[in-house]
């Protein structure tokens, strides 16, 4: 992966920081992160959420936050140091540790609409939040399938956006998600790969990496061993990938899906677009589950979150592992600057 | 894992070994093989070969072999030190390295059917061989598209017999293997993972694993997510989980796919029974393919080989890794001793 330098980012970006379950880790990972430097630098963070709920979280982590706390609707600068714009939304003797509730997903919803909103107006330019709960949100958004599909309501886009996982410099995305395995083979089509190509190898190049190279996995076992194991890799993948140099992309593939990550992080290539979603979750998590961020790409600004849940098992201890977290407001500060700076050209 | 006592076993078993493709590093390795104190502590071994081509491995290796080198038909004594049947039925000088050759195929095929010839007829407890290559072996057997169907042909077999990939002290089974994706799904059936689950069972037992710990990987994403990614954990696999304990099994899930292998590296089972070839194999190539093994299970003895490959790129450098043909070796030793034990009860 060559990374563009990134001294051409115009100032820094802004990023909104939704907090999310209250019930897990959450709390103790917001304040973590506010008193990073690193971050700080790299950013100026507005967090959405619940001051008490949000000291808490510091307790917890044994913290002392240094940090402006303003009203919703109050004028603040977050320049010289992140603010939190208290929303009062969530009283500590309402939560549960360790348990999904209906109000601590409406406490996550809130922070996520505001955030998201602060972001489509322009006063934001990148959204991170930490990790929800998908039960307690169904609690107060019915249906809550994934992120994309809720970010796409409130903020009212219908392009094409997708999630990718990102882990070190390997970066995942498919072709199909959330589908029956039955119904995958039906699903991958050229146009479908070329699509997703196309947004990889464009997310890439907004997180600075020049001239991204993408290898696409096959669909059957064997790559289908020549035509013995399946037709697809012959009649839509290989071609799809064809088209795709032929596009100007960096394409590689197909390739048999049981040994592409290994030369993915040996550092042969910057992602795997994979044809369904346990291919390429199946090597993402075995490989470092703890440092995955996962990103929603092709909105009008990133969105990114650590890949881990919100380890319920282990809330409150003091104990969560701030990397992913870290990892996920650096890449969205990182994409954030380029959008800034291609934005200011 | 647990394992039971190897001190039931009433003598060392006798261990077949066909030396495998001689364009890639199979020379090289059987002579490094035959040169470790702990594969001829563990074992009577009996190659089958060229003695021209085992020398040279042995010059590869940097190794002078201590053997005994017999003709076909001449009677032999294994138990103090390895013994070559020299077929003299490969020239070195028909041997290009790096290259898949007719002659090189009919090598290999010939060495593994008096291997499993002198299994059938008990003269030996165990079949190992060294890396085969494919496309070579189809020169001299049209259609030779995995080992489980070469041997059954072989020694005339005509039960339930499947791979397995072992990994230090996690095995792999699958219900399907070799099928297009798209099929998988309908192949599914609580039968057909029932009839695994006990193979699989049957086999680790047969490896000294005491009561072994299945866990059942689901088919769709998030092993369906309660029925919206798919039905088929409801239906079929959660069912099939169910009859198997009811049969006295140990075993677990279903579970999502991309979490069952962190669990079971960690010791939280001995084996994880897969829905299709890419779902195990993805994982177990990405943890250590140079220390897997592959276990043909089912058949009337054990059939052992690594799981890595030819590594024509490596050839003749002599710096091949001898782990997992070690690993192989040891886990026939350990089958065909207690299968040994048994029959002598």
């Amino acid at each position: 992966m060559r990374l563009e330098s990134s001294a051409i980012a115009p100032r820094r970006p802004t990023i909104a920081l939704a907090m999310g379950d209250p019930a897990g880790i959450s709390p103790e990972l917001a304040a973590r992160l506010l008193c990073l430097d690193e971050i700080r630098a790299a950013a100026n963070i507005v967090v959405f959420g619940d001051r008490r709920i949000l000291d808490e979280g510091a307790t917890i982590a044994g913290l002392v936050l240094d940090i402006d706390i303003v009203a919703p609707g109050e004028t603040f600068d977050a320049s010289a140091r992140p603010v939190l714009i208290d929303l009062g939304n969530l009283s500590p003797s309402a939560v549960t540790r360790g348990e999904a509730t209906p109000a601590g997903g409406a406490f996550a919803l809130d922070n996520f609409r505001r955030a998201l909103t602060m972001a489509k107006t322009g006063d934001a330019d990148a959204v991170c939040f930490t990790p929800f709960n998908k039960k307690a949100m169904r609690y107060g958004y019915a249906g809550y399938d994934d992120e994309i599909r809720f970010i796409c309501d409130v903020i009212d886009f219908h392009g094409h956006a997708r999630e990718f996982n990102v882990l070190g410099s390997v970066w995942n995305a498919r072709v199909t998600s959330h589908i029956p395995l039955s119904e995958v083979a039906a699903a991958i089509t050229s146009e479908g790969i070329l699509a997703e190509m196309a947004l990889t190898d464009r997310c890439l190049r907004d997180a600075g990496v020049i001239n991204p190279r993408i290898a696409v996995a096959a669909l059957n076992p064997h790559a289908g061993d020549g035509g013995n194991f399946g037709r697809e890799e012959i009649d839509i993948i290989a071609p799809a990938v064809e088209a795709g140099k032929a596009r100007g992309f960096n394409a590689f593939g197909p390739f048999p899906a049981d040994t592409v990550y290994g030369r993915a992080l040996r550092g042969d290539f910057d992602a795997v677009l994979t044809m369904y979603h346990d291919q390429g979750q199946i090597a993402m998590k075995l490989v470092g589950f703890d440092r995955g961020v996962t990103l929603m790409g092709g909105l009008p600004f990133p969105v990114c979150t650590p890949a881990h849940g919100t380890a319920y098992d282990i809330a409150g201890q003091g104990i969560a592992n701030i990397g992913a977290t870290r990892e996920a407001i650096l890449l969205a500060a990182r994409m954030a600057s380029r959008n800034k700076a291609a934005a200011a050209k």
